[in-house]
């Protein structure tokens, strides 16, 4: 089943849509964030047609453990050239998550003006690279893995190895299955379907949920291959931020984001 | 009158709150952001007592002009540790901003493990740096300046200059005015207290307005002094982002915010 389709949506026609969580986009149980967020957000967007998702974020609220989901959708303003909507979506009456959107009429002529200050990552070519794989004997990775295509950089893919001084990153291309391209909605998916980068780092392995997520889309695509590269500079208190820039193969920015996270115990 | 008073909300009992948006928190008129959300951060936290704002994100839906806001608050979750509180800024029926935030309780034991790969920015002392303060003869800088206490590092306080090739960023010292300390509310305010970093580069000055907001409050104070980074690497199709680091004297990270904000025509 291609992502569009396990991210699908129905409305029922007053701002409310219906979805399935489908089986296999789960870590240990609990579904994925941005698995979440990229249904929830296709549904905002199916509020405002034409214009595409330029920047959303959410705030989890409780572990969704599959099934059936409810998301109830609202529009704030449709503008001239973006639209806000928030959405909250639910399991049964239980909510999974919170978020707000703003979507782009890309017809809008926007200055050209184009600057970087930061590099894509160093990633050797796809074939170099070391392919995540769902573990066949034992729990990590986990079976979301081949739910998408991640390649590692080699230097990222010793997870799990005490690497005293080095800053928590992990690096490696991103393709979603069977061909297809990632949209803005795939791209909510591709900034939380790599391995946490605390992996690569001297804490212990656990879990590290999800506090909120906020999602910057640059450049809507379509795209095949990303260049995703996510790090953690501060582990303070509790909390850890994960940053994550995704591009595309030629080195232009595609996305920006961060979330927010609680450090295992 | 103080930062707190001008952002205090009265409660009405249920859930909702009125405030007044206090004169000269504006720039040409439109409400700071971080003034606006302040305020409306602070009822969320009045809806969750004993707890301390952790992480708040918000979409900014129409310029406010000042005059009475009404915050209309709803309770998401009361867990053991973290609370999530929703909000709709209002000014009469009119939104101008949607909001989520977690509040934690500083009491639940957390890791201690501290980790930083970043640095405080390089400031000189306070006695060396450059005040903002507003324009005697011309708009900017604008009023708000005098609401908060800006010390500018000489290099980056020469705004509206072009600075070809130079990453834009503005680094400075803050603090709020009449003695008052810094509590989360006022770091939420310190996020959107300078200048835009996008002044200190080679486009043209202009009205930059914030899509969204989020500040992750890592420790909540009090402090006097703060010392802030704010910067910005993409300027991508019209849009930026204006990343912010926020630390206190002795080089501990109080804050991350992160904006994304349209470029100016």
């Amino acid at each position: 089943m291609t992502f569009s389709k396990a991210t699908s949506v129905a409305g029922r026609g007053d701002g409310s849509y219906t979805a399935e969580i489908e089986p296999g986009w789960d870590i240990f149980g609990v579904t994925n964030g941005g698995y979440l967020l990229a249904m929830t957000a296709r549904a905002m967007g199916a509020e405002t047609p034409g214009r595409r998702l330029a920047s959303v974020s959410a705030r989890f609220v409780n572990p969704s453990r599959g099934g059936s989901a409810i998301i109830l959708t609202e529009s704030l303003k449709t503008g001239r050239t973006i639209s806000i909507i928030q959405a909250r979506t639910l399991s049964g009456d239980r909510p999974l998550l919170t978020s707000h959107a703003s979507f782009v009429d890309e017809g809008t002529e926007r200055p050209a003006f184009t600057s970087s200050y930061a590099s894509p990552p160093d990633l050797p070519p796809v074939e170099d690279c070391v392919r995540l794989m769902p573990a066949v004997d034992g729990p990590l990775p986990p079976p979301f893995t081949s739910k998408v295509e991640v390649q590692l950089h080699p230097d990222d893919a010793k997870l799990d190895q005490g690497q005293p001084g080095r800053m928590p990153e992990i690096r490696g291309w991103l393709r979603l299955m069977e061909g297809e391209l990632f949209d803005p909605y795939g791209i909510v998916l591709a900034s939380d379907a790599m391995p946490p980068a605390i992996f690569n780092s001297d804490l212990p392995l656990g879990w590290t949920p999800t506090i909120d997520l906020t999602v910057h889309v640059r450049d809507p695509g379509p795209h095949e291959w990303l260049a995703c590269r996510f790090y953690t500079r501060f582990i303070t208190g509790g909390w850890l931020e994960e940053d994550g820039e995704i591009w595309d193969r030629e080195g232009n920015l595609v996305a920006q984001s961060r979330q927010l996270a609680l450090v295992s115990r």
